[in-house]
């Protein structure tokens, strides 16, 4: 497959273009070609030569496939990782067939071969295939699966087998996953388990393999357990019920809660069930979790969970900066589920969540090298922070003990420029601004822009796309927009649900996104951010560095002019072309012990300095070597927020 | 033993009479008897009645007694709880050694009777004791020092037949804990092992027994494992060495690091040996360590430990309310060090931290019934609070999957009348005011006071007493007091160290320390923190509970007007009977989004009430069912708190 062809393959990870709940349809996962200098192509590149191989590396390393080869006498290793190490074999499986059939991607057809055979190799004859079970609990099968991870496993699994068969046809994957598949309907059918997995992720894959296969058993397994799920019979032990999202039956709840990662895979399969049945009361049941996790349980930066203790979400409006958890993982989930509320109702609030978290809580996640990563991602690193810990550590590592979330990114950014675009009969909806030619059934579509640094988005359809509408997306941030139709200025151009319509006909679209510098506050109950302000710029949120301060100034110390910042180019840096300039104080704090009575609290004084700042990237953060960082930052104005009274 | 005999019993937990480097000296176990109505002796009375009989029943029906029996076919019931459950019982047994010898306290002698004979059948001819190893890893005895917690559980045992022999005269507990310690010793002194117990415990054990027998090798010993750590001997795994204060040397450490309990369990092993080597570099390590707590790692109410997931102090001024970690025992622990620091140096600051801490973090331990206790404290509990998790509930549990915090407040309420009175051959100094009759060789001290609720102590000493000076704390918050001797003002009087000095001779002494109600602000670098005050009087730290307000008002939405606090005496109620009147607004947020621009927010406007409130103290929380609670409230006010800019 070249990028000179453009083909009918039914898509990337969500192909749901014949989902009948589906309001808008993605396109062919080799359909978008992004700009190799644009954001997100360059973004996409890293991780065809920095971050994919480097996973594959870490395979190898970590002991993952070695779990692997012990099982059929290849290696005499003992076992090494967590129990559920064989989900990153196979999310970079799947990294791999996302990479494999996109244009400018590569096939690393060689590792493909090697691990596909070991799996075969490796799956007993009944179909299990799980190298921990098999290779170390062997008497244990089937017997917990609320910690077991077992079905979690098998759904990454058939995500892989789906990939690599849509994108280079292989099917032994797929052969493989089915025949555990099949082992896995019948425990699950014959009621001596919980019948569903502690850690859902298999729910999602079901849907997507019947989408792949037609097979419709596939949809009723997980339609099953989404049905089996919220009656406690996980049982429970130092985590709660909640935890696993079984306190409660999904069509009961109103609240996203528990571990987050768990909560997001569990939505993102009932939004797949959803586009193939239309349940209604599973889209409300959505929507209201969706607002309860909007409204109250998401960072600036779009991340999401509060707590390290057990990655939950924590309370409402418990959103600590330095201790935020905002696990990549959980970042990659809302993209997943995000997308496919899109689908689903074609409202902008749910691609304006998915561009928030993809520009900052994922990016976050990856060092610009593409070989470093993140785990948790906390929205504020103290000076002196003591980082020997892998679970708050001071900047970016090359691996984890729990791996999961390095291969989810390297799907991800495989799999990128299928959330760009999509369509329907009458339209084309364009959702990120992304540059590159798309090739959608009737010709190309010719996108320019420097977005998300630059707000001027041209869009030009080839004749044949021209009996199309478009229908652009207007970011919930974006106050204040233009659009030119050939040539011609459109006057009071009208939203609707985030997106403003274009008919059929133009050669040339030119929508210009006002993209002012914007002083964020937080709600008054968010305790933890009070007196702070933070800065975004269209989807990227900003951060203040200690590599951006003298070496003698405290970051702590800094207080901000609120408003005072200004985008500044940066001449001649294609990676980061576009930073803020901030301005405010440096305020020492006066002498005293930690609490101390109102009265006794005098001015710092003659100390304060007025100073200048830049302000980077939050995703860019930490690129500069190991120091303190922060989003929201201690305002300095001399009356209070008034929202924060 | 009566109350109505003094004896010459070699004191309570920390039996430092004769230690050489103990500027002051503890007072004997039975000496202080404390009213019954006044605030600790009320704590001690509930502690006999309802707290140590609720802990003797828990072992029961938690398994800690049937993984004993099970050992010698007293029980066929499999093993419960954590590995180290032993050690609940041996520091429910030190309770009842504790509570025996005090007077007005009760000796349950047929339980100790009944588990003293267990244990003896239990332990293996070798010496070895301790259920998990005897009855489940019977292969992995001393095979894991970082995890296993055995030295741990063998210095609660020590501590508890320590305890026991003094106040009761029995010894089959000390020969008991001795045939292991034996054992124990062989096998460190082997070089088999790290050396040192992941958990310390046993240092201050050992100390405390070479105190109680004079053998030195107990000393000695304590010493060697306090050298022995902070050189990696422990290894690490998903917690990093420093959790285990296993990173740096104790003589090279500045800061308070990791698992706080640990952290603190430690340093109270370092100060015991201190006192018995005066080695400086030990003392000077803990005044460095000790200034980092203070001054960057310690909550308002003298709680310690910031996180969840690791126990751990976190980074300096990482101090959230809402996730304040503030285990029970941190706080019982900083009791202990503080404790030895002040019998060490005679410092008032030391005597500080302890009473902050058991007026505040330990006091907020036990419900008012006794029977209901809290493991971690958090200062904030939001409206809507998921409770269902045993880490974070909504209120005080009967007892814990770990339940180490329980049996550690009865052993310290069992012995907190130790923690009032020192003497030195000169003088008498008085720490915490706590009615009541000292029973000190040469006399009785009479001791009146209603504090902390009222600042009014009188001290009046038999006539054999009158040849020792008196020194009276004035605490580090006290800015104003007076001091009336037989009936004479004394103008302009010292403090010198925390203490002013009273000469020999008088019959009577009336300190009276100002309590005002005074308005603390954190330090600017507490981000958590930020635009908010806390209301303190006296050592007590207050709190603003939901059920305080209307049922329609939210709390979180309470600002409050800093200053405005004043107290108010409760007629009729003895055991709260001074509380704040505080007076502030509720302010309902404007509608908008979780975050908006600084712009776009308006004022909630007419939805602002003028609303009056009580404040009640921190410790008494949680009495009145389940609902929001704050110590630090968000100030309403019209300029910024200068501190914060």
């Amino acid at each position: 497959m070249t990028a000179a062809t453009a083909t009918t393959a039914p898509g990337g990870p969500v192909g749901a273009h014949a989902s009948p709940h589906a309001r808008w349809r993605p396109v062919a996962h080799d359909a978008v070609r992004l700009s190799p200098g644009g954001l997100l192509g360059r973004w996409q590149r890293r991780n065809t030569e920095a971050t994919v191989p480097h996973c594959i590396e870490q395979l190898e390393t970590a002991g993952n496939l070695d779990n692997l080869r012990r099982l059929v006498g290849e290696s005499d290793a003992a076992y090494r990782g967590l129990h559920f190490a064989d989900s990153d074999i196979y999310k970079v499986l799947e990294a791999t067939g996302w990479d494999a059939g996109r244009p400018g991607g590569r096939y690393p057809r060689e590792f493909v071969d090697d691990v596909a055979g070991l799996l075969a190799r490796a799956q007993d004859a009944d179909g299990y295939l799980n190298s921990w079970f098999q290779g170390v609990k062997t008497e244990d099968r089937f017997s917990d699966l609320r910690w077991g991870h077992e079905l979690y496993c098998l759904g990454h699994l058939v995500q892989a087998a789906v990939a690599l068969h849509r994108t280079t046809g292989r099917d032994d994957l797929l052969a493989i996953a089915d025949r555990f598949l099949t082992l896995v309907s019948s425990v699950v059918e014959s009621g001596e388990t919980a019948g569903i997995c502690g850690h859902p992720e298999i729910e999602t894959a079901l849907v997507e393999l019947y989408r792949h296969t037609g097979e419709r058993r596939h949809l009723e397994l997980a339609a099953r357990m989404i049905d089996a799920r919220g009656h406690g019979r996980l049982g429970h032990d130092h985590f709660s019920s909640s935890y696993f999202q079984d306190h409660q039956p999904v069509r009961a709840a109103d609240e996203v809660t528990g571990h987050a990662v768990r909560q997001l895979y569990l939505l993102t399969g009932v939004a797949d069930v959803y586009l193939e049945t239309g349940e209604p009361e599973l889209l409300h049941a959505m929507e209201r979790q969706w607002a309860s996790m909007v409204d109250g349980k998401t960072h600036v930066t779009g991340g999401l969970g509060s707590r390290h203790r057990d990655e939950s979400f924590g309370d409402r409006y418990e959103l600590p900066a330095e201790r935020a958890y905002a696990e990549t993982c959980a970042a990659i989930a809302s993209v997943m589920w995000n997308w496919r509320l899109l689908l689903a109702t074609g409202h902008g609030r749910y691609a304006d969540e998915l561009e928030r978290a993809l520009y900052n809580a994922v990016a976050v996640g990856v060092s610009a090298d593409g070989a470093g990563f993140t785990y948790s991602n906390p929205l504020q690193l103290r000076t002196g922070h003591d980082g020997s810990e892998e679970d708050s550590p001071s900047g970016r590592l090359p691996w984890f003990g729990c791996a999961c979330c390095p291969p989810n990114l390297a799907r991800l950014m495989a799999s990128v420029h299928d959330y760009v675009v999509t369509t329907s009969d009458t339209e084309l909806q364009l959702h990120l601004y992304a540059a590159g030619e798309y090739l959608l059934d009737g010709g190309v579509l010719h996108v320019s822009t420097d977005y998300p640094w630059d707000g001027v988005v041209t869009i030009a359809p080839d004749e044949g796309l021209r009996t199309r509408g478009l229908r652009l997306r207007v970011p919930g941030w974006c106050s204040s927009f233009s659009l030119v139709v050939d040539g011609a200025p459109v006057l009071e151009p009208l939203v609707e649900d985030g997106y403003v319509a274009v008919g059929p006909g133009p050669r040339e679209v030119t929508l210009t996104l006002d993209l002012p510098v914007r002083t964020l506050r937080p709600h008054p109950r968010v305790d933890a951010l009070r007196g702070c302000v933070a800065y975004t710029r269209g989807p990227v949120v900003y951060c203040l560095e200690q590599a951006d301060l003298p070496g003698d100034l405290v970051l702590e110390d800094v207080r901000v002019t609120p408003g005072a910042a200004a985008p500044v180019a940066v001449a001649g840096d294609d990676v980061l072309p576009v930073v803020l300039a901030g301005r405010g104080r440096h305020r020492p704090p006066p002498p005293g012990p930690l609490y101390s009575a109102a009265s006794s609290v005098a001015d710092s004084g003659d100390d304060v300095a007025e100073i200048e700042f830049r302000l980077v990237p939050y995703f860019a953060w930490g690129n500069r070597g190991a120091g303190a960082m922060r989003v929201w930052i201690p305002a300095d104005e001399d009356t209070n927020d008034r929202r924060n009274r």
